[in-house]
């Protein structure tokens, strides 16, 4: 009997199995273009299963991929030259990928483009349940100005965006509170408001009356003293955090109509940008109060205990004096996440516990290290500033 | 004697042609990464003879090709599989191009991406002689600010872009004139400050003194009633004039402080921008007192003489009146423009002097309908306004 039993689940798991192998193979014909290609461009598209599904003329190619996620799927080529092809199911939100056509990486020309891995290159929605919250809506929406600035620092012309909220032209006495917020590695300033979508979250946001109204400041967090001499672990050492003090903030709070103090001042960041950010706040506890940390944390990407005595010179060590400081530390993590993100931020959160420093943690179902995670932390994280 | 003087020239004709005929096959190895390359990237290059040469790991294609200015130059593959290869010499300035991959068009992965010829592609720039009035420099920047705003006329959102200049934001009592620039064909509103680079010649200007501060208004040309049954011509209907007019020029006076009468107020478009915006004037010269049209006009693409009873609704038939009321009637053509530009513009302006209305003409030296000739035009222009 015992024997019998376990042949039925043995049968039974192999058919279920079978049946699931087949059905993840049939593509469901309910593939729609997605909401950021090219004005006009039918492909690429993406149907119910997630699935990705582009298109490209290429006649005399041998060999079009699909490459997202770390997986290339051979596309196919019909009678008159045109390639065709779909990926496996997709997270929710948004993904960097690229077409690989006979060995060239190269953009898809139907998408967007997107500055991340380092390069511009072609992005895709994949839509999400949730994604009403960072829809564009018919809602009174803020502006993002790209203001360009002579760094002393670096030597260079840098740029920064600069999201001010709806009716901050029109309130021309009303001073706003300003969130720092900073982009992870090999993206850029423009990050957060397209790949993230920053500007229609806070425009969302502020139309439900969730937040208040509040400016946002992205900058680029590579900035080097170019004729520098001076090189760490192999590469040049970064000047961001002095560009962010001592440049980019006086020039922010001359220019726009900021609250220019420290409870009036968040900074937040992912991954790299979380990484420099919490160093940032806590080298400068009288200039920000407030602090959120996305997919990262000044310790990664160690998931070793840590030595409170040592860690960042010991700024941890008081947590009573850093609770009467801080007015919000919060942290964020997608539940998706790849090693060594969870064992890291893990590793942080014991810490703050030991030391008994209070602070906010959210996770993001169903998303690993990407865009989906950030927009859903930055719609948490803004929504309790400044209260 | 007569005949050996001719023999003689004729020799010396055909060996100087065989020497220049040479001479324009050597390809001098001086190449610098263009300017508007992504971050980092090497490629694509450009050299003192004015080639461009680009490269791309490819292993298995049969053939990459160099496609610019309707010329497709074929690359050579190396033992690595990496194709390289260079154009003829280009014209001075910025010009769309594109990699074709095994007949697969796709932009370079080295270059910044530009909208134009109705996607995003691949641009280069060429230095030109007088590029120092579109460099960036170490001058006081103006805001370049994305507006997104949601027109009852198109039942859509739309975008604008605007440029306020240096001191804007500083000098909260100061309003400002306002100058409406529109892009060509096949572009959009991004097209002034990317391939343009209003921003910076007005920044520039500025700076030298040599043109009142004002603000630019870019707007997407592109504006059609989604629901609407009236088709002209196998197009639906433009509804851009009645967007500017009563959707965005309302929300760029209530949004800035502008100077909101006719006397500081300015529109200028290129190519299919100049047709539009020459209309927009000459139907609203209660709203307008300056007029430019940069490589374009409103009798495109004829050439004929034109009927001046007839040609839009008789609105150039008073001359003495359009005097009076037209603060300045501006004109800008390359004198490299292909067929029908010339004719067209010419058969304008004999139309203007028929009628003895005043106007000011500028040939761009060398350019043909490209961005150089626009922003050699938008230099030229902006420095006559509100004055």
């Amino acid at each position: 009997m015992k024997l019998f039993l376990s042949t039925v689940i043995i049968i039974f798991s192999l058919s279920a199995q079978a049946a699931w192998s087949q059905e993840k193979q049939i593509v469901v014909e309910d593939f729609k273009p997605s909401s950021v290609n090219q004005p006009e461009k039918k492909f690429p598209q993406v149907n119910s299963q997630r699935r990705i599904r582009t298109s490209i003329l290429a006649p005399i190619a041998h060999s079009v991929q699909l490459d997202i996620g770390g997986v290339k799927y051979d596309m196919q080529k019909d009678s008159n030259g045109i390639w065709i092809g779909e990926s496996n199911p997709q997270d929710e939100g948004f993904h960097y990928y690229q077409l690989n056509i006979d060995g060239a990486s190269v953009p898809d020309p139907g998408s967007l483009y997107f500055y991340g891995a380092g390069r511009l290159g072609s992005g895709i929605e994949i839509p999400s349940s949730d994604q009403d919250f960072f829809a564009l809506k018919n809602v009174p929406h803020g502006l993002v100005s790209e203001n360009i600035y002579f760094s002393k620092l670096t030597n260079s012309h840098r740029r920064c965006l600069i999201y001010t909220p709806a009716g901050y032209n029109e309130n021309e006495k009303t001073r706003y509170p300003v969130l720092y917020l900073q982009h992870g590695s090999f993206e850029n300033e423009t990050g957060w408001t397209t790949q993230g979508r920053a500007n229609l979250i806070l425009d969302n946001l502020l139309a439900l009356k969730q937040a208040i109204p509040m400016i946002i400041v992205m900058d680029n967090g590579y900035a080097y003293k170019s004729q520098s001499n001076k090189v760490k672990e192999g590469r040049e050492e970064s000047v961001f955090e002095e560009v962010l003090i001592t440049e980019v903030i006086p020039m922010i709070d001359a220019k726009f109509r900021t609250i220019s103090k420290r409870e009036s001042r968040a900074i937040a960041g992912l991954s790299m940008g979380a990484n420099q950010t919490m160093r940032i706040m806590m080298n400068h506890l009288d200039t920000f109060s407030y602090y959120g940390g996305f997919s990262g944390t000044a310790n990664y990407p160690s998931t070793d205990v840590i030595n409170v005595s040592t860690f960042l010179d010991g700024k941890y060590k008081e947590g009573n004096a850093l609770n009467k400081k801080i007015k919000l530390f919060w942290l964020g993590l997608g539940t998706k996440e790849p090693i060594p993100f969870p064992g890291s931020v893990g590793a942080f959160r014991a810490m703050l516990e030991q030391q008994g420093i209070k602070y906010e943690y959210y996770e993001s179902p169903e998303t690993a290290h990407e865009w989906l995670t950030w927009r859903r932390c930055l719609n948490q994280f803004a929504s309790k500033l400044f209260k």
